[in-house]
């Protein structure tokens, strides 16, 4: 059988608006949700939000490896969780901010250099209330679970669920057309928290018959 | 008369782990909690939190400006509230982490350069539940205050006030010594949510006779 075990974990969230929380009001995100529904359970979570508003994949990879190896020092139990990708696919004086192609040579080399490092999670890019830009997300989400099967790092494609949300698309329609409010961050975390690449991260194999 | 503006603002909290909200199972420590409050008022915060725990100010200083201006770029309204300096209190192999005359030399150098770029706010150091260093910290959160009269940064000695405080300190001994949990982080958020600094940043003279 499986036990819970109580584990002191830190965690940094890396990714952009939608790490961040951007438009919820209670400044959780969903990331943070997912780490007081942790602490609940019994674990000791300190919880490092490293979203960046309007972040691409290009500078994602530029940046995240700085800021989480000075947040997880090798002598504590460092982990990584990583969603990003939306930005990429905006339009920008008339061309995508970064290719597709690109956008997946960036995430190849961000996951295989976070995994020799850390336990990481990669959780696909997010939806908008835009048809056009959800259907070059929604295949940049395609593709980056291709890439995280390859390199064997747990992916939850929260894109396909969310697209046909009311929750999550009505809020972020409601809002400023990207970021839902509570309601939607707290639909998302429903969905992160009872992934089982997560909860693995909380489980251990008990000893007992 | 003085009106509630609904701002849309940038605000990064730099420190260590007090910033961070070590402790807090409900995941916002005071700076989330503040933000949460600003927003309940119709202010529109994306939330930065920049606490690393263990980082004393040397540290803190050689990071502090790449991490907030990657966050804060110009054309945004960005504000930086800082909190640091405990861990320099600290005796590590029988010496202090960082001396009294090089914390001092810290604050002044990360302050003065901090206020020609955004709107800065400083909370002192906070307290622990150790008589000892708590001693060390006082005698800082006073030098602090004289630093930031002298450049003209809003300060709060949060120190003083939550030394007397049995909710901090009581959760703090309960707990691991140093960081409360919820009860606390919600007592100083209280107390800097009611700094006149802190909510000037949300009004704006209004027109009206």
């Amino acid at each position: 059988m499986t036990e819970k075990s109580e584990l002191q974990i830190r965690i940094c969230f890396v990714g952009e608006s939608f790490v961040n929380g951007t438009g919820d009001p209670e400044c959780l995100g969903w990331a943070g949700r997912i780490c007081v529904s942790a602490n609940q359970k019994g674990n000791d979570i300190t919880y490092y939000n490293l979203g960046v508003r309007r972040e691409t994949s290009t500078e994602l990879k530029n940046r995240w490896l700085q800021e989480v190896s000075y947040r997880l020092p090798k002598e504590y139990d460092g982990r990584v969780v990583f969603c990003f990708g939306v930005n990429d696919t905006t339009i920008e004086n008339g061309k995508l901010r970064v290719t597709p192609t690109q956008s997946i040579e960036n995430v190849r080399n961000i996951l295989s250099d976070a995994k020799q490092l850390y336990p990481v999670l990669m959780v696909s890019p997010l939806p908008l209330a835009d048809d056009g830009q959800n259907q070059r997300i929604a295949d940049l989400a395609k593709q980056f679970a291709l890439v995280c099967h390859e390199l064997n790092v747990p992916y939850l494609n929260a894109f396909s669920i969310l697209e046909k949300s009311n929750i999550w698309i009505d809020e972020a329609r409601a809002n400023d057309g990207a970021h839902p409010r509570a309601a939607g961050y707290a639909e998302l975390a429903r969905i992160v928290e009872n992934w089982d690449a997560w909860l693995n991260w909380f489980e251990e194999t008990g000893n007992c018959p």
